[in-house]
Formats: structure tokens, sequence, C-alpha cells
């Protein structure tokens, strides 16, 4: 024993090691990551976190486990009839990612098919009839272009007659964003659409990726043809939330459980079974899906805050529509404030900039009744968007533009609810 | 009787009347406003809500009680000398107004002693031993000015040793960009400063002003010297939290408990006594606080969005200082997008402008290190706000940027936890 240990002490071990690290006041086991320090050892801990130990300070390094080999399994045809078909959209994202162990951080997957290789127990609930990967992106990178691409896709494999409903797996920074490009963009929609996402890469043991590729799959040949995110209803592994794709945000940085229904409840819920906790569109298969991508770039997204100069609203005169985040029930600095933003919003409503409000508190619904600043700013001829989200305004804006022959219609339009993304039950 | 009630149908009422009209379908009780639509009653609801209905529907109309006579007391100066002192700064707001039965909207309060004779229970609580109104301004129309002279107020009353406390009243819109500023301007701070509001105006039966400063009252003569924002814990009458003014932020358009602790527990809950739930810095009566209210005006606040024109930030270069909300963990989009923002920050950021990230998600902290993303950004001189609100950190990027002295540690300074605006110890 003695001699077997002295063998693994400070030897032999590589990035990507599992070890165990003795110093005189603590034992620490983890995934061992190539230092950018000398006389540093820097260790992922099953939390995720990395932490530095001095060389030094350590008496004993024991490999628990070596660097596991890269096999990338191919990707086999082999559908059980038992089970409902569906096909995986692989878009880029943490769930297609692995931790890279010369640098500690995470990098994407070489093929998507490693995707199924690390859940194979997603075989037993559907048959993945098909895998296309578009591109792979982090999601911060992803625009209109990319939504456009995916919902191509997307109703290809809706109106194929062997395929029950679409799952996406995409990175979660802008997630919502394409969530709602393609609650819009897919009219008529006759499956279920299911958007998911891991917060963690899929080769560590705390990812996240399971449970929500499983409830993903789940959903995905269930009732509700609606465009959805699926992911972890709260930080412990054991149930999923499927979120209407116009009214979800992301609302942590980093827990398992960081997109939340805002201002409905979750479509359903998803442990061993599905359990419908709000109203959706039933799933027709003898229906077929149309795609309506019409989306015009010229749109921004701004926020309005104390002090705020008028000219950044000249300056978006340039654009053919804004999404403003104003305060709460609908106000912005009006003609009680050194600087007034009324005349400058009025004046480019009327040389043709389409200008729409949403709340800034996110939770809620815009009333620009109750006080004069809110009367006020109606009278400019901003559009208010009721409880719709910044994010779904801001794509909806875009797909709403992009139709020329609704150009009279504009406000109509945008109040118009297409997708779920108004909820007119909730609370003023 | 029947003659009784034949007086009294479709007669005599008037705006600001308490009606009960009865239809077939239904009983309505509520205030009577003035309608804009002939052959319609307005009726402000219990509930707040306005609902219209038809004249002819209704076959009866009762006056319950004649709209109020408009009294206002005059202040007293009348000091229980078992209670202690406190000041009260009233800066407008909904606190400080009551509904305009004209327009079923709501108006300022024409005296800022009204206040106290809608709250009479305050006094029995505290000494208002002055009531100081610099303006009466909703909070959407306030700006750095406004926070310098409530500032300066406060200070005033900090360092007089009769006064224990300040009550700040003040709209909801701004609150946390208002409580934020204190935090910040208020060096050494040695007494409570407790900034309150309401949702509902004061003269309404359902207005939640009487619990939030009444739990104001409490926290301005309490142990804590911290400035704080005091509102409704649930949207229940029964107790109010204390939260940090650095930690918080309005999260729901009209719910009583619209405002929410940010990554940290709420300093207090404020039920008959106060439990305290989070550090804090205590009362010292014989510290004098100091104003530091240096401000740099030339800062903006903008959010990163799926294809964001590079152009914007070039825009923004005309500032001091901007703060972008970021994807997630610290993302914008880079290299491998079709709009990289990557190299206009860097020029923009070599050109002199400070450039700051804070999460999108408002729950959680940045952290750059995880994706390749996070490590381009942060190459380019971003400095990361680890947890820090969007709105704080507008407002501290203001006050750091005021300080001509601090110039060539503007990082340092932002990363500084003056105010709790940092809580090193959440989760990454």
């Amino acid at each position: 024993m003695e001699a077997k240990e002295d063998k693994m002490l400070h030897k032999q071990h590589e990035p990507g090691d599992k070890v165990k690290l003795s110093t005189v006041k603590e034992e620490i086991e983890g995934i061992l990551l190539e230092s950018p320090e000398q006389g540093v050892y820097l260790i992922k801990l099953k939390s995720g976190y990395n932490i530095g130990i001095k060389k030094e300070d350590v008496h004993r390094l024991e490999i628990v486990g070596k660097k596991k080999e890269e096999k990338i399994a191919s990707f086999k045809h082999s559908l059980n009839k038992n089970l409902k078909n569906i096909d995986l959209i692989v878009s880029g994202g943490t769930i297609s990612s692995k931790v890279d162990y010369e640098t500690g951080g995470v990098k994407s997957l070489t093929q998507p098919e490693e995707l199924l290789q690390f859940y194979p127990e997603l075989k037993e609930i559907v048959n993945v009839r098909k895998i296309i990967s578009p591109f792979s992106k982090f999601s911060e990178d992803m625009d209109s272009l990319d939504w456009k691409e995916i919902a191509k896709i997307a109703v290809q494999s809706l109106n194929d007659e062997e395929c029950e409903g679409v799952i996406i797996t995409h990175g979660t920074d802008t997630l919502h964003y394409t969530s709602s490009a393609l609650s819009f963009f897919l009219r008529d929609l006759n499956k279920p659409v299911v958007l998911t996402y891991s917060q963690r890469s899929s080769d560590r043991a705390s990812s996240d990726a399971q449970l929500n590729l499983i409830a993903a799959a789940k959903m995905a040949v269930s009732e509700a043809a609606e465009v959805m995110i699926v992911g972890h209803a709260s930080s412990s592994d054991d149930f999923c939330y499927a979120f209407r794709g116009t009214k979800v945000r992301k609302m942590h940085t980093s827990k398992r459980d960081a997109f939340k229904s805002i201002n409905e409840r979750p479509i359903a819920k998803i442990g061993e079974k599905i359990e419908f906790m709000n109203s959706f569109s039933p799933r027709d298969n003898s229906k077929k899906v149309k795609l309506d991508d019409k989306f015009n770039d010229k749109i921004a997204l701004i926020k309005f805050y104390p002090g705020m100069d008028a000219e950044i609203i000249d300056y978006y005169s340039r654009y053919q529509g804004i999404i403003i985040e104003v305060a709460v029930l609908g106000h912005v600095a009006g003609d009680e404030a050194r600087k007034n933003l009324i005349p400058v919003l009025r004046k480019a409503i009327d040389n043709g900039l389409v200008i729409c409000a949403v709340p800034q508190t996110i939770y809620g619904r815009l009333n620009p009744l109750v006080y004069s600043a809110g009367r006020m700013l109606m009278k400019t001829g901003v559009i208010f968007l009721e409880d719709m989200l910044p994010e779904t305004a801001f794509v909806k804006l875009g797909w709403v533009l992009g139709h020329k022959d609704w150009k009279v219609k504009i406000k109509e339009k945008m109040l118009e609810n297409f997708s779920g993304e108004i909820n007119s039950r909730i609370e003023k």
C-alpha cells in the first residue's frame, strides 16, 4: 500500500485526473486543472468552483480516477417502436460543452452526438430520430438570423409526420429571446417545441443537463403545442417547469433554476409525469405549422433612468422602432423634470419612430392612466405593452415591423396577443 | 323609506361621494369619479380599480357617504418627552398624494403636514420634530440634483443631537436610485435614514402607507445606522422589511410588496418589534455624518441584446462612463457573432470611457472567467461589478467619477464595498 501511494504521490497526474489532495488542514477532492501559476494545484471542486492550493502545503496527492478518454460513439439510428420520435436541434451553449481541463473553462463538444452519449436515459423516453446542428454558438453570439435558421429547421421537423416534437438545446444567455422569436415565427403551431439548456457542462457530475433533457423529452411528446423553455424548477434535482416561450426570463446568473415564469404560472410541472398548471394550445398532428420569420433588425432596447439625456432618444431616431423600459406604471421624466423627455419622444414618433413601453420592474403591468406622467407619455403616441417582458417586446417589435403590410396597424399588432405574450388577467 | 330612496336616486351625487349602484346583475360600491363619457358612471372600487357602468343599466344610486371636505390641520410642534424625535423629509410621490376625483388619478397633497393628518398613529411611536419638504415631485422627474438636496437636508438633521433618525417619503419609480445615492453620499453614517413610499394614495382605505410609515418610524429610531427602504414584506398588511439602500429594487409595477431584496436578506423584519435578519452598522449618536455628494452626470445605463449595433457603444463614447447590463455571467456578442462588440468596447475604453458590467439577470453574480466570451470581454478593460444591481452601479459610477482625485483608481473604487453594494458571499 505505502509503495503504491508513494508512486502516486506528486507523480503521473495530468490535467483532467480526479485527485485527492491532503494538506495539514483538510482533504480536497476534485478534477485537476492546468494551473496558470507555478507552485499551485488548481482543482475544480464538485460544486463547480475552482480552488488553488499551494503545492508546498500538499503532503499527499492521490489520483482517484484517471482522466477519461474521449470516446465519441457514432449516432445510430436504431428506433424503438414503442417510443415516440422527436428531432433534436443542437445550437450550442453549455449543454453542448464540456470542461476544458487546460483553462478550467468550458468548450463546445466536437460533435452534437456526444450529447446523447452523456444522457443514455434519453433513449428510454423518446426516439431521437435526427440530430441537426445548424451551428454551435454560445447564445450571446446569436442574432435574428440564427433564430430564423432554427425556426426553418423546426418547421421541417414539425411538418414531418414521423416526428412528434422538437427539442432545441441552447445557451442560456439569450435563450428567452430565441424562445420569443420562435413563438412568433411558428404560426399555427401543431406540436411541442421545447428549448432546454444547462448551467453546468454535460460532463460534470453536478450537471443539471440530465434532468432538463429528460423533462424536455417528456414535454416534446406531450399534448402542448407551444414553444416552451424547460428547466429546473428549484435548485434541487427533483422536477422541472415548462415555461411559455414569451413569459419567461433568465433571472439568475448561475442557479439551476435560473429561468422564472413572469406574470403567469408555468405551463406545466414535469416530474415522473406532467402536471399541467396553465392553459396551452393542444397538439394537432394533422395541422401544418407555417413559418413567418419576417424580421426588421433596426430596433433597439433601452432603459429609462434618472437624468437621462433627451439626445439619446434623438440618437435612436435612426432606428425603426425602440422598446423603452419605463419607470413603473408607465412614466419617464416629464415637464416637472430638468430633463424633460416628452417633447423629444413626441418628435421622434411624429417622424415615424415606433416607441413602445414595457415595465422596468419586469413583474406587473403598465397602467399609464393612474398618474398624469403616464397620461402625458400616452399622448405622445407611445404604445404601452401591458405586462409584456422587455426581451419579448423587443423580439415582437422586430417581427411586427418586419411585416410591411402591417405598417398601418403597428399598434394593433403590438397589442394583439399572438403567443400568450400578454396576460390580461394579472393585476394592474 | 321609498320617498327618501327616490330622492337619493340619480340626484345630488357629486364626484368624491361614496355611492352604491344597483343594476339587475349586481350591486357596486365605491367612490364616484367624474366620468369622461356621458351616460356612464365611473366608480373607483375599494380594490383601487376604476369601473364604468352605463347609466341606463343603473336602477338605483344610493349615496353611502358624502364627499369628505378637505381639512388641513396645521402642524403643531407638541413633543411627547417619552418618545424619540425624528425628522420627516417629504419629497413627493404617491404617499403624499390623494385621489383626484375629477380625473380618477392621483394628485399631490397641497401641504406636507396633511400626511400626518392621515396617520395620527405615527405620533404614538415617534415625535415628528420637523417636516421638511424641499420639493414635491413624482420620482420619475428626479435626478442627481434632487438626491443632493435630500442628502443635504438629511445631514443637517442627522448631525442635530435632538434628532434620532430621518424618514424620507418618496415616489416609488426611482426610489432605489435615491436610496443608492444616499448610501454613497452619506459617509460615516451615524443614525438611521429610512426611505418609505406607498403604492396607493394616502386618502384611500386600501392604502399601504400606514403600515409602511409606522414601520419606517420604528426603524428610524432603531440601532441600524443604515440607509434603508422600508415597505411591505408581502401583499398582506402584516409586516414590513427594511432593505439595504444598495441591495433593493422595485420588482413589481403595483403590488404593495413591490420592493425586493436582491442578492442578500433584508436587514430587518418589522412587525410589532424589529427582528434583525442581516448585518448593519450600529448607531453612534456621538459621530457626525459627512456629506460627500460629488457626482458626474455624464453617465448612462444600457443593456446588451442580440444583434446590438456596435455604433451604439460609439455613440456613448461622449459619456464619461457607462454601465452595461451584460448577458449572464459577463458576456456580450464576441468574435463568433455577426456584430462583434469587443473591438468597439476596447476602443472606447482605450479612449478613456469607463465601462462597467452588471448582470442582466438582476439576481446572481458575474463570473467572467468561466467562458471564453467572458475572458475576452475582461481583456478589453471592462470592470465586472460582481453582484451589484444595475441601478446601484449607475449611481455609484456617477459618484466615483465625481471624485477627480480618484481618477487613477476608478476600478479599485468601483470594486470597493462602500455601502454593502457588493455581497461577496452569494453564489457565483
